[in-house]
């Protein structure tokens, strides 16, 4: 009995790293297709999604039936109703980078406002602290879940420059308005899909530790 | 055995009931603090977030103690870990009753821009949704489930409605810009908040009637 509940939570945790893995391919291409203007790339990412949650909905049973055949206990039991919720915030990540895609299709029409520089660098934090919150929950290490939640400040911060900066175009000449409120959109995106790692980081050092590090104010 | 199960899941019931009124008291608030210009009010919300957290937190350990020494089973099983993924979102939406009342603080701050009419509306079907998603999920009814999911389109369209008026704001005073952008994020929050009951909502029908009838493109 304990091989056949280690070998399902290994399998469980496998599964956990292919969605994630899928996660971060839909949020790399979702900004690739708006950098390089690409609305073949942004397609292929709002086409992907069902797969995402089709593997949701797939490690949520796996998760059910564990629970109901196997009866994990203690550490084991945590980490299975944990695996739950994170799914959860890894497919509306997923959902997000359709968000950014939809967005890159509108703004690929309108002449470029401007170069893209921030909003890459915002999806490269935001990817890792996707991965580095996933590695932190299958490997249960709440430093490295600790190193998430920090990284999401210079989320924020990025977020709030992108922003500053967009304020004066749009200051500046009406007509780049709707484009300009469009990266806001982006970078709001960007800066949810973090939010979403740090929720999942914060999960883990609870798991770990039984603390709760949550701060207010974000969702 | 099956008594004491009875017992702790109407317990559950309640709780979520209880978390749920929380959530919306902390949503009607917040708006009204933004409506009323009421800086006292807004605090007030900010500082009961916390509840809206230990609640969270309570009933996470409630449904782990469930799962851990009762081992419910099919149909008691899913509302148990639904009831964990439910709560995650609850704690969310009261996130962002916290994000409104910190827009309405550095909005009051400033000159009233325009009588809000179409915001308040949008909390109160937000509210409504709210209410039905977690009514649907206590008593089972998918029909009540069905009815906020389709709710969830009149809440864009207030939301798109709220963001082209906005646009006129900013395209005819560019010293509207900064308040305009603070409403259509409070207008955000709003549509997000409905987007959790609408998840609440498909977790629901998927509960019930083991459908996915959730759409893509939300999160």
């Amino acid at each position: 009995m304990v091989a056949i509940i280690d070998k399902e939570l290994g399998d469980l945790k496998d599964k956990l790293l292919r969605i994630g893995a899928l996660v971060e391919t839909q949020l790399d291409r979702s900004v690739k297709s708006l950098v390089e203007r690409d609305n073949m790339l942004a397609a292929t990412v709002i086409d992907a999604d069902h797969e995402v949650n089709r593997l949701e909905v797939e490690i949520d049973e796996d998760c059910i039936r564990l629970l109901a055949l196997r009866h994990p206990e203690a550490g084991d039991l945590r980490f299975v109703t944990t695996a739950m919720k994170i799914v959860t915030d890894l497919e509306r990540m997923g959902d997000l980078a359709v968000d950014i895609s939809e967005r890159a299709l509108e703004l690929n029409d309108e002449p470029l406002l401007k170069p893209y520089i921030d909003i890459p660098r915002m999806a490269v934090a935001a990817r890792q602290m996707l991965k580095d919150a996933l590695d932190a929950f299958v490997n249960r290490d709440p430093e490295l879940a600790r190193k998430v939640t920090q990284s999401d400040d210079y989320v924020d911060e990025l977020n709030h420059q992108i922003f500053r900066e967009l304020l004066t175009f749009m200051l500046e000449d009406q007509h780049s308005i709707s484009r300009a409120i469009r990266i806001s959109y982006i970078s709001k995106y960007l800066e949810r899909i973090a939010d979403h790692a740090t929720n999942i980081a914060e999960m883990v050092v609870y798991l770990v530790e039984g603390k709760i590090i949550r701060h207010t104010g974000k969702s």
